[in-house]
């Protein structure tokens, strides 16, 4: 904030986005980056915190690697739905938007300008997830705590997306360079790949685990048919 | 060809591709657009016939759907390996390359020049379709073939890839009111829509297959869980 107390348009100044020849309509944001984490970090720790909560009274047992993805889905389904969901409906106006969830769409372009920039790629990939991967997330954690047959069916398919359109995310930003990303070691590495690698990592361990479960269900399926015939 | 019966390079002269400003070291193309097309269609046509006689002979009985889908990943296999192979491993120089595979590029790019300019986006999810959708397209026949219970897991993941690529791709182009493509009716609805639209309802199709498949599956195994408990 300025002197007067009011949030200043900064799009008359050089910004701190790369690279540097974009034109941003900037607005200051008005939360400092650690109100921003916290309360990110300590809204997703409270949905996990609660949902564990509900698997350890839930009639399903719940353990290990499910318990684990139960976690996950929970943590999957707040960010697309709530923070990429804001991000593809506001997109346009987002360098110039108040609010918490602009202020952390404008810490973490530090490490991507192409959320600033309505990117086409973006955009269209962030819409996607916010509204399937999203949804799909839902019906994850819905299928776990049921125990429901179509659990590894929702699984797989929103790990197979997220995966894609993830590496898709990392590998576009990649072919230029990292042109779009501040070189500070800081916002490559914690922002840009420390925040992105979890969603190529657990969708691959989750996909094995689903690809697993699934076959042997077929394989059983497959051989009880050929013991009936 | 020219008076000389060499290819010229045309940079030097307007292209006839879209955005207008784009610059290409441009190639005439040496075939024209009925003989790459016929190359294209009959060679598709013979795998997909010769695929058609196995299963006939296979011990395995391909049936309806099945069938189709066994077809559809033959397609598929060729499609995605050599086209959107050679078009991921040529790329900065697809424009002036010769052959009749830059031939169908430069023909096929009338409907989207991010083909002929090394589009991030474009590059890399042509690269990931023709590794992986190439894959397990060919795993996907295969285990049609060997009535494989893996198989459904296969189409079930090649489809979700093949409609999240094939979606982004259109709807980028889409997002910037189809920039990359020549207004003629022709390129737009022949090339650009007829020649993507089957990878997004096809996909659709045999995703609905195999998910019905996987869970009837996944509940008969679970069915005789229960009762074995």
């Amino acid at each position: 904030m300025d002197s007067s107390g009011s949030n200043r348009s900064i799009s008359d100044v050089p910004h701190p986005y790369f690279p540097k020849h974009i034109k941003l309509d900037l607005r200051e944001s008005f939360h400092s980056t650690i109100t921003v984490l916290a309360v990110l970090g300590s809204t997703v720790s409270l949905l996990v915190f609660v949902v564990l909560l509900l698997a350890k009274r839930s009639r399903t047992k719940i353990r290990g690697l499910d318990k684990f993805a139960l976690c996950w889905f929970t943590v999957c389904s707040v960010i697309h739905i709530v923070l990429e969901g804001y991000f593809a409906y506001n997109h346009k106006t987002l360098a110039s938007k108040h609010g918490i969830l602009a202020d952390l769409w404008r810490e973490y372009s530090h490490s991507d300008s192409r959320y600033l920039t309505s990117d086409p790629f973006t955009v269209i990939m962030e819409s996607i997830t916010a509204i399937f991967d999203g949804a799909l997330s839902i019906a994850s954690i819905y299928a776990i705590f049921t125990n429901s047959p179509a659990r590894h069916i929702f699984q797989l398919i929103c790990s197979v997306m997220q995966l894609y359109g993830d590496v898709l995310y990392m590998l576009t930003n990649k072919f230029e360079n990292y042109l779009y990303t501040n070189p500070d070691p800081y916002y490559f590495w914690v922002y840009f790949f420390a925040m992105n690698i979890p969603w190529i990592i657990i969708p691959i361990v989750l996909i094995c685990q689903s690809c697993k479960q699934l076959y042997i269900g077929m394989n059983f399926n497959h051989t009880n048919k050929l013991k009936d015939s």
